[in-house]
């Protein structure tokens, strides 16, 4: 039985996994903590949790440290970035083997600069380096086992998983910028309350915002950059091999300094209407006219072979994001013309962008497969 | 020309009778207050704001009561209610003789006690007695002229609309309830922030929700009995005409003691997801089996024979909040089953149901005919 | 193993069956049927069926009754009426002893007048006898064990659930009708392709259709009269006992011969725009006055009081169709003034009201728990 | 008083024109024809067009290309491409001096063979060099006076606003492709009946199509290079002026001929689920790093100076489609980051990119002001 413990677990990405565990037989939900449902039962919060998992449910409760370390095998964080370092900090002193899977933002960077440049000073500095980077489909391997992830951003996630076999691959011609067109859900923002996401501001509603200024920019920065960096001097010129034996942390600023050979990248977040999902297009040049259709169709399939989240789509079907809600799923699809490619993938933000790859992480660190009792309930109509 | 001042335009009402009037050339927008956004321009508020309507455009301001009762002929008020009494009191201070559009509750009772019972003490109660009820399209001879109007709920506007005309007509059975199912937009919440409308909570809610308790439905029952009383003591055994010689104010506790004639009236509102639009499903009995569909047909087509915004739909076509939002228009249909009668209205909460209604209320008060320069810009699709 | 076929299965509450269906472990799809998609895998025409349940997943075939019948233990019909009738004939040559569950409406009727009259003549009417109605929660004795089972309609479920119980419990005065206004998305429109449906069409639209028409009434009628013709001649004054002793089928004729004790049944469906759910919002009367709310709470916490899926809400919390969607769950909230009472259910048309309602059927007939591995995924947000 | 007759006049674009201009009080609709609604009044058809215009209401008609064009002064086609040809054929034969107005896409294209690369074999090649490109915030001083009009595209008209201005001050690098990410709602597809566009099967869908293949792609590239060749022929180093003396064709062989000075356009076009709306984002490069913000402001607001209708957004406001659906403006902003430019627009499909521009159309080839009696009606909320 793995003894989970949730905090800030009336958000969305917090009482999702509450949602996505209950069914769980061999899941225990210990502790799940919310600053302002504090006491109340979960059913008097979420009208949907009645009735038939009724005997598994508790209430929400305040944030305790001690209570939770000593009691549990695993942790998830769904708090604001900054909150988290400093209660995985206190959770660790009581309990320095348990597991940690943080949704948040603090550890989701190699290089401790890159967070403080973009979020704010760090207040946990030195754990930041026992974290692995939690995408889960693509480092299985460094997760598998480990004690502390650190969960993808939504928008790198829907990013980084078309991309990084074509770069590992060493296919793409960093002399053109990487340009990344997002479109988000609503539920992205989070379930803060915000007059320009309330139904009647938000259902007509179609734009752009944070235009070189989102934070999951330089996060998407510098996984990609890391990939360039590692295919370059390790495995020569691109690999499609999954067999990584690097180190969990790489540091942009390095890179930095081999920057002739990184692409710019481009990233633009909009927003839609729509509650849950991301679309992601994303357009590159290749480095060769002789890369074909077959060969890009090889490069997904082998990187993903054993992977049953990720799916390059085929006969022609595009990528939607209705395809892929409520799942840890990710659609891939691709189109050539000459020497361009686009990339479209499809990810629900709050699944495989939040919670599910959580638990898909969860999965790997208790030692599971990657997709123990996780199943797919993307409603259909 | 017409000088017209708004306050509390920021919100949705307010910005829609700005919208609305903007386009008029006998009209000139002289003050528009909003407490939140005074100082700055229309269009970097309202981004639609922009381009065509340029020059007209002004500044939103701080509520300067003085300045307003000087240089204004009449002036809306989208205010919550309590605050519209205590601003109109000081209004008329300045200038006695300025006419007022309440788009507000403090002045939509005849009855004071009524008000107060199901508000709160009321903070100009000398002023009530002056105040029109503003349905348009069925008092519009006491509206005519008139100085103070004090425009309808949207609620009863779509209750009472269908259903006044066949009060007046006698033939309604009050041995059995009026009950009043009504679905509106979320607009009818106004323009505050609210967790149960953001639109990831919004979208696939639909719930009724404070049931017996709505302030509408106090509203809908004073209107509702006033009439049986007028239909009953004045009219003999009920009439359909129009031309009303009463005094503005009956009292709902006089017609309480003749109790046993007054029907008890049900209303139950709820929330769906769309921006704009009530739906009001009417069911009633009729006092006599041989009343046919024709005769139903000629009170409804007789009562507002010369109205251009009611319509009661032929051909077996039904009232959908599409065909009507966006604009003046109220559609009715009816269905009759033995001596069960179903109406069916649609009207748009923020255009009938306030600011064109309001505007239609201007009009007569100014002597300009009910439909002056008022077009209908329901979108399609 | 349950092994399970079903036809039509490309349609709105076929998919949905496989969908379910597929994540037991106890069951065994083997043939899913769609004259439109036969031969083609299902991941092919819905995307979302990819990769993790793979293995699972089978093709679509054309119908093909002999096999059908030899390789199933249970078929669900998911047809247009009139066919399921000549279908299950034929199927039932080739294994007599085959489970049957029936999701249209050709055995929904006790009587087969009332099927005749409101849809056309019956293509079976010899079968009709053997069929229960699948009103699972209300009628578990009668269809554990049983071999054929119809299901009932998506409104009849969200009208019946909360008024049955009150109708066994004798409480309610028949001399006013039961109005019933029922408030549902527009996948209970199905698959089929048509303008009003487009999403232009539709996102705006909210209006009443077929008032006193639709197909619903008759059998949510039927019902009633049922169960008040079994309550007073059998258990005298009003009984909330679940205990039915009775035959499968009653007889509407016979009771319209009791005319006199039977109310008026009113039904107005209305369209909103939302893909699931509906909410019902029932109008009655109470035969006295000296029923209070706690009485009221009695009579359903005790009928309901070993149901896993039927709530009745606490703490003034109103049902949402948002808090049901894509689970099994029915709630209930009342709300009385003087002798009125006002009842409201959320049911899912496609889950409570079809799908999931018939696997809990299935569940039953096979001798399991009603909750026999159903999950409740409503999504949240 | 101007008398228009519409054809095709029961699709999206075609009531919108019917709606836009029926309040024009120097506008006479002579004949509006449709095929599947001919001897039906408009109200019938569109319930929302009752009472207020009831005076102006006309039936639909089959088409009688004779009784058109000899009572009419401008024809408004809103047919499906191929079909526009042979009308405009034969009505120029009973009138050869009436204007015509082409909302499809026959004489779109200055190089007949580009059309019949993508569409088909033109079924009225002769009448091709005749038509100016309406596109009438850019090419006004060719429009006035001209007698015939091809409307642009949707997609075309949100890309060319923004990027045409860019291109003809000579300052993107077309080393680097130009690439444009195109987000629409539904009624671009039109009023067509099509599973993909049923509200269950739309709601929870975004998704990009037709990737390379879509036709407006060659219309906007054809348009592109034409004013760069112009930009760089005529005017030497690049210029903002817009006092063109060109002919009305250019043809992209000639073009092409000098391809290695014209930039790879891309074009991908998404589907998001609002009514109405298209959001554009551009990704070019710039040719110069000191060319900064300030400059490329002037250049937008020099460009656009007299111009109503298209507005460089101010305060870092971006555009939203919400912002400018129900108008005929278009919203644009830029954002530069280095050499890269992100530029964003903002139209409404049906508005801008279709009806209201054709309307705008109209009044220059009256020789009125472009935004003569044209009002805007974006709703809020």
């Amino acid at each position: 039985m793995i003894k989970v413990s949730i905090l800030g677990a009336s958000g969305y990405s917090g009482i999702y996994l509450v949602h996505a565990l209950s069914s769980r037989k061999d899941v225990e939900l210990i502790h799940i903590t919310s600053q302002s449902n504090a006491g109340k039962p979960i059913s008097e919060v979420f009208p949907s949790f009645n009735k038939i998992s009724k005997t598994k449910l508790i209430n929400f409760e305040k944030l305790d440290e001690q209570q939770i370390a000593s009691s549990s095998d695993v942790v998830f964080l769904c708090l604001p970035h900054g909150k988290s370092s400093l209660i995985i900090s206190a959770i660790l002193k009581f309990n320095p083997s348990i597991k940690i899977i943080d949704i948040g933002a603090d550890f989701r960077f190699d290089k401790l600069e890159n967070y403080e440049l973009n979020y704010e000073k760090h207040a946990a500095p030195d754990l930041n380096k026992y974290f692995v980077y939690g995408l889960a489909d693509i480092y299985e391997d460094r997760i598998r086992g480990s004690q502390f992830v650190s969960n993808p951003g939504c928008y790198p996630t829907g990013a980084l998983l078309p991309l990084l076999p074509l770069i590992k691959a060493g296919i793409i011609n960093y002399d053109y910028p990487v340009i990344i067109d997002s479109k988000s859900g609503i539920s992205g923002a989070g379930k803060s309350i915000n007059l320009a996401y309330q139904f009647c501001e938000a259902q007509n509603s179609v734009r752009a915002y944070n235009i070189w200024k989102h934070r999951h920019l330089p996060e998407i920065k510098e996984k990609i950059y890391n990939e360039i960096f590692l295919t370059d001097t390790e495995t020569g010129s691109g690999s499609e091999t999954r067999s990584l034996s690097l180190p969990n942390k790489y540091y942009m600023s390095e890179l930095l300094s081999l920057s002739d050979k990184y692409p710019d990248v481009i990233f633009t977040p909009h927003i839609i209407p729509v509650i849950r999902g991301i679309l992601t297009t994303i357009y590159i040049k290749l480095n060769s006219s002789i890369i074909d259709n077959n060969k890009i169709e090889d490069i997904y399939n082998n990187f993903y072979k054993n992977n049953p989240f990720v799916v390059l789509l085929e006969n022609g079907i595009l990528p939607d994001i209705k395809n892929v809600i409520y799942s840890n799923n990710c659609h891939i699809a691709f189109s050539k013309n000459n020497n361009y490619l686009i990339l479209v993938s499809a990810i629900d933000n709050l699944g495989k962008g939040a919670s599910l790859q959580a638990i898909q992480n969860m999965n790997l660190m208790f030692g599971l497969s990657a997709d123990y009792e996780m199943q797919d309930f993307t409603p259909y109509p």
